[in-house]
């Protein structure tokens, strides 16, 4: 791994990996939903599409067939504290992919006629979320999870808000947060680091340097929405505060989900799928932010099941607190330790992890010191994080389908702590 | 690639992958939804959930756990032409992941009690898939592209047969479609081919040779189906009858699918979605098959534009017929080539394409060859597929959501042949 910065805060991480025809290259910029104020409420995803829209240089059509005239693929996506642009392209493409990410990322000229257009697009993607209700019953829980501030927003914005976006709201949100501070150029795969300085000097070199803006802190508050509709499956996500990024609990948390609901010899997928037959999807998972963190449970079920399912979730957790084992332990760390293996054969994984972990901790952690902190965890932990849990006066549900039968989260909270 | 047969017919494919320090392996069984007679529809699809529900030396959890002690990942799925079941190990777990794969393959149980549980899976994955609007319209575009015949049901199956299924029914498909002959073992990444069939000798040399069955052929008629709901976006899907997997018209069809609708550049997305905002999703693929191949096109849209939509769709493809240039054939065969050659640097993508070779063709093409399957594609063979299109007096429409107000099926291909 190679990293350099050009003098006007802008980052470049590279990683050549031997035997690869094939690179991933991706500019990650630290900014999504949460730096939007409530009017702004999808706008850091509306600028993520405007990118593609044409520049000074290239048209819509001419920013698409540039990478794949070459056989490449290029693609986006915004998140609550990122907004990535990203190429997969072959060895040689590389210069192109990097040229065409620079020329969308500071050339955009936000045509009047292309927003209206692109709006009904996002439009569209909007009524795509509302018909998926796992994505319905996910941005309610995150609601419910952080009320009234940015972190519980959605990522698309409501459609009343995408309705009234126009160029000068677009450009000062550029001009606000895409300074050469918040960018971190991360390639992966059949890359030479030099080159790819030299290239990225010439492209980014001039920007300006900005003062970055502080996020609102997020508060974890919790709390319930459930909304009874005609569906087949009765969706019951639940969630609570975890740790964030900065210190080692994440990594005690993140073994727990593991034990939980992490995989098909997790408690959660043996105790209410394996053996009792009542849902199809089960898991528990852990994702950190900067200053917060949640720690989340999905399944599906039956109308007149959910209200078991429930129960079943919650007399885990409280089970786990007392009985959770070394086996079951070391088992998540070899599965964390395997993963992170497995995953950075891929050029794609390899160049994400690179970018946020520069972002998270402003340097990216050896192999070895990742491993240090995931054998750091150990039993006592684990069942310290699970005890924790059970004492919490706060959680967020979220309910969707026929759930009318499911009990209220108070009644779930109390038999927690019972 | 090295290749090998044992005297029963079993195959073996393995390919070396330099660099690499996990291996993907699985077993590709050669039988899906299409061999199961009207009675049986979901049956192949059950049978790969009891695969993981114990077999004389493992319980459900212990199956789990052998794979995810050593954090790796065990996986299946179930199509309508092949039932796959494969695990992502590190390189040393790769004899354990064989152990496992033939033991779920060869000693399943299939106790009773544990067959009434998967059940409730099941009835729950049926419940999830219904409530994604775009399993539904694509589950319908098939049934009514092939109506009464095997080719045309879906995988999961109706909710009313699989609550009938019992361990005879499930033992009497085993018997009559997991024979040698029917099984492909392939292996990619750290793998060592000779290690890899001396165990598969020892796990698999001993099953005695079978008849496989004959498939019914499968007879593309086309029809519509459109079902009013009230959902945000009518859910559109058209499809065609495409070649097979046999001959090099295939190779016409996907570049021609690749420039009507495969990225950002082709001829839909810009259109449809960058030209005029009507959609988020729009694509078009050709999926080929053993004896018939489907050519569809899919997206989502709001029910007041939806006319407009299919309208478009169809105008697209007239004038595609006599508007490809060849800048765009040569951008489509870049694009299958560049795809393949990244594809080839995971080793899962590579063991599943080695295993699917060898199903369809009985032999692995090399590189080269598929390439010059790619080459030989000109503009005069792709207008000829778009042309034929257009005269096809058959065809497949599947409609779902607020779209009462989308044209009917003879209406579209009268404009298209217009």
């Amino acid at each position: 791994m190679q990293f350099h910065t050009l003098s006007n805060g802008f980052r470049i991480l590279t990683e050549n990996m031997a035997g690869l025809k094939s690179a991933s290259i991706g500019v990650w910029v630290d900014v999504g939903t949460r730096n939007e104020t409530a009017a702004q409420n999808g706008i850091a995803h509306f600028l993520e599409h405007m990118a593609f829209k044409g520049t000074k240089r290239r048209s819509s059509l001419d920013i698409a067939e540039s990478i794949e005239n070459v056989g490449g693929f290029l693609n986006a996506y915004t998140s609550r504290e990122t907004t990535a642009y990203y190429a997969r392209v072959l060895q040689n493409d590389v210069p192109l992919a990097l040229d065409v990410l620079a020329d969308i990322l500071r050339n955009s000229t936000f045509e009047p006629r292309e927003i209206e257009i692109e709006r009904g697009v996002i439009i569209q993607e909007i009524g795509q979320s509302l018909d998926t209700p796992d994505d319905v019953v996910f941005d309610w829980l995150q609601e419910v999870a952080y009320p009234d501030q940015p972190m519980g927003r959605s990522i698309l914005g409501p459609a009343e808000l995408v309705q009234a976006f126009n160029r000068s709201d677009l450009s000062g949100f550029v001009a606000q947060n895409y300074g050469p501070e918040n960018l971190i150029l991360s390639a992966a795969g059949a890359v030479d680091h030099d080159k790819i300085v030299a290239q990225a000097e010439a492209l980014f070199g001039d920007m300006p340097k900005s003062k970055p803006d502080s996020l609102i802190s997020a508060s974890f508050t919790g709390g319930e929405r459930r909304e009874i509709k005609q569906l087949e499956q009765a969706h019951f996500t639940l969630a609570f505060e975890a740790p964030n990024y900065s210190g080692q609990e994440i990594y005690a948390a993140q073994v727990y989900a593991l034990i939980l609901g992490g995989g098909m010899s997790s408690r959660l997928f043996q105790e209410i799928r394996e053996k009792r037959g009542l849902c199809y999807s089960i898991f528990a998972s852990v994702a950190p932010s900067v200053d917060t963190g949640m720690f989340s449970i999905y399944s599906g079920t039956s109308g007149d099941q959910v209200s078991e399912l429930a129960g079943l979730t919650i007399s885990e957790i409280r089970r786990s607190a007392d009985t959770i084992s070394e086996a079951e332990v070391e088992r998540a760390r070899v599965q964390m330790k395997a993963g992170m293996l497995m995953g950075l054969e891929s050029p794609s994984a390899r160049a994400e992890r690179m970018a946020r972990a520069m972002t998270i901790w402003g340097k990216v952690p050896t192999l070895e010191e990742t491993v240090a902190k995931i054998e750091a965890v150990n039993v006592t932990a684990v069942r310290g994080f699970a005890s924790e849990l059970c004492g919490r006066n706060s959680a967020a549900m979220a309910l969707y389908g026929p759930v009318d039968a499911a009990p209220e989260l108070p009644e779930l909270l109390a038999a927690l702590s019972a």
